[in-house]
């Protein structure tokens, strides 16, 4: 096998610090670190000095940060070509006059080329891998099979839209699963219980069950669509998922704003294959009300984190997620003392691992892991004097920090230049379609909002 | 007069999108415009496509913002020295085993190279001017007089220290008050209500009538020292400011998270020459709670956006603090319809000046306002495409997308590169004072925390 095949490539990132479990599991910043890479997976990681073997490359990683990829756990990627559009607005408005209408706008190719845009903001921000939930998902599966990239990958079902939807979701999820060199992986995707019946929720788990895939699915998204449920059905939308046997699969749900006491209860007996993708962002800025994560966290159920599409967030920065994650947990306990860095970081690499079911394979740099490694430029103004390297990484960092990006031992990005993808004319093929994209035709939507 | 001479100094911004207030004084995105600066102060702002008068510089401003110059109306510029040493400890535990032991160590030097490298951030994101309330002031408008800034400046006091602070606070107060060809204004700094007795407070305000100058004070920053206080002094911060004459003056008070209604009350009939510094960051991380900025601006009171120190906030970024002030608000009304765009940017721009009691030169983009403007390159991926730019400013933009800018029409950094201070020599100097600046001596403080 010559050197040059993905599995002998052999890498070295040289004298970074390293953001490891220690000898007690608790996240640390090793100092002076070699990370050794073995094709698509981390060898060995050790203090720096060793003699390397010949013909390893070597990327140098003086005042970087080496971290886990991170994990986008909840988006729409192709949404970023809509950024801007729905500011300020109800979430009732927000679904019904703007969502569900400009997405009745959507090509083939929009999708396509807002997947590109919206990976390429991800890999400049050090995000490796995304559970997306949208339309048109072989173009997104396209998109992510040649940016690189590691995704997770559901085609978006609507009772209102008939069972052709749940054909459409399944036969994605079967075509797709194990794509990209095995960097894709697939689930069933219903919306949510409040456009989905129990009908549909029960088939969704059938296809999963026979296709050996997870469900991911909006839920309890706030208070006001638990009430709903409550009121419409006698039960939370967490009881509906239980009742059709939704959590019985691995499941993905997204936000969480309006779990109650119960529904904690509930997931817990199913927590060892059911996570909560926690998008601090679209829950401030829609007044969703945040997910429970401290209770979560105690109850032992997953949580990770997100920025769901750009249309509520704005932007695909985990980076922002993690501060606003951490804040605002301190915020609502009135107690500094909550959710200390290394918790931070924690939900940010292996609680979103544990979301998406893969934390025996991604979240963690240690030997065995994938190579999905970010370095953190530590050298800005705003790091300056680095006191306390997690510190920074928590609350100075920004996206634009980012300076190298790997999946699977490839390097995606490397001193802030993107290697996979033409930026210029994914930016270009998005502008030229802004003006059709921004029109809403009045009665023209996908959908409408009524939890 | 020679084109030399900065009075005569003609510049354009030629064809940015300028962030003005339209007829109705509601702040919008005038795309397409020419800025004219005449000397220190804004000349005219037009549709771009005129021609320009022979002698005038040119600075390109597609695809840029035109902004006016960020003010952070709170801070201890020099703290950054200190960023990172104080993580997930109680409010307390902050000041008393942190904070304080660690300020024994300053020595002036420090003060000065802390604050030339706060200057940097500030001047990297966009930051024109600081209301600065610290020690050793001297230095801190030493770096500003260099770093070509401006500055409203305090030496702080506590009556724990004597009296002769208070002829330290006054006497900075006189010697620097118009200084750096009158981009320094100065202030009477008494620390808080809970460090200052009612004596010291009396007599700052003695010294800042006599002086013509105001006050900077923290007052009421958390809910347990207003209660601290009503059981002390049977008064809360704000009815102790207003007994003792505070808000008889022109006073900026930080914080405000422990503000009652009856506060409000009080500090209504002070409005106009009274406003609060809203520091979100540190507010939400030290769980001290938010001020009650709708409120206080449904009651006309001038709130401004700060950053406050780095060993609280971590940063001197204030794109990061106006995006928590809409994300907070929102999530606290739990209503995505409340703090919309314009009123973000209005606090963050025409806010902040009138908390400052500079409401009539700083803060808006229009004729005969200073110079004092940023350009923010909307060029990078996470606005694409650019459909709102104002959204873009709110949820988008970050402290490095900042190209330009601007203080009394002089170019403090252009295209990213600073023009007025040696970076390199000023992260030197930080960094080889970093070890002896980290050490906390056991008993040694400079204050005790007991609200």
């Amino acid at each position: 096998m010559s050197a040059s095949t993905p599995e002998a490539r052999q890498t070295c990132i040289r004298d970074c610090h390293a953001l490891v479990p220690d000898a007690s599991g608790v996240l640390t910043l090793a100092r002076h670190q070699d990370i050794l890479i073995q094709g698509s997976r981390i060898s060995e990681i050790r203090p720096t000095g060793a003699p390397l073997a010949p013909g390893v490359e070597v990327l140098e990683g003086q005042r970087m940060i080496a971290m886990p990829g991170l994990i986008n756990t909840h988006a729409h990627v192709s949404m970023v070509i809509f950024r801007g559009l729905a500011e300020d607005v109800s979430i009732e408005r927000w679904f019904n006059d703007f969502i569900w209408p400009l997405e009745s706008n959507l090509t083939d190719a929009d999708v396509y080329w807002g997947a590109m845009l919206g990976l390429i903001e991800m890999i400049e921000g050090g995000i490796t891998t995304v559970a997306d939930h949208y339309f048109s998902m072989d173009e997104v599966a396209r998109a992510v099979e040649g940016a690189g990239t590691r995704a997770h990958l559901g085609s978006t079902a609507f009772s209102s839209r008939g069972y052709q939807e749940l054909a459409r979701t399944a036969s994605f999820a079967e075509r797709w699963k194990g794509g990209a060199e095995g960097r894709i992986t697939t689930c069933m995707a219903p919306h949510a219980p409040y456009t989905c019946d129990d009908g549909l929720l029960r088939a969704c788990v059938g296809h999963a069950t026979r296709l050996g895939v997870g469900i991911h699915i909006h839920a309890a998204e706030d208070m006001n669509q638990t009430l709903a449920s409550v009121n419409r059905r006698g039960r939370t939308p967490i009881q509906v998922l239980q009742d059709t046997g939704v959590l019985g699969v691995p499941t993905l749900i997204a936000h969480g704003g309006g779990l109650l006491p119960q529904d904690i209860e509930l997931l817990v007996r199913h927590r060892a294959h059911v996570g909560i993708a926690h998008a601090p962002k679209t829950s401030l800025k829609l007044g969703m009300g945040l997910a429970p994560v401290r209770a979560l966290r105690k109850a032992g159920i997953p949580v990770g984190l997100a920025t769901d599409g750009a249309v509520s967030s704005n932007t695909l920065d985990l980076f922002e997620a993690l501060r606003l994650l951490a804040l605002t947990q301190k915020h609502d306990a009135l107690d500094s003392e909550v959710m200390p860095l290394a918790e931070v970081l924690d939900i940010a690499t292996r609680g979103s691992a544990a979301a998406l079911g893969m934390g025996d394979r991604l979240g963690t740099l240690a030997p065995g892991y994938q190579a999905d490694i970010v370095l953190v430029d530590t050298r800005g103004t705003h790091w300056q004097p680095l006191h306390d390297p997690m510190a920074g990484l928590v609350y100075s960092a920004r996206a634009s920090d980012v300076h190298t990006v790997m999946v699977d031992g490839r390097l995606l990005l490397r001193d802030r230049q993107l290697l996979t993808i033409d930026k210029e004319r994914v930016l270009a093929e998005v502008a030229s379609g802004m003006e059709r994209l921004a029109q809403r035709v009045p009665g023209s939507r996908i959908q409408h909002y009524r939890p």
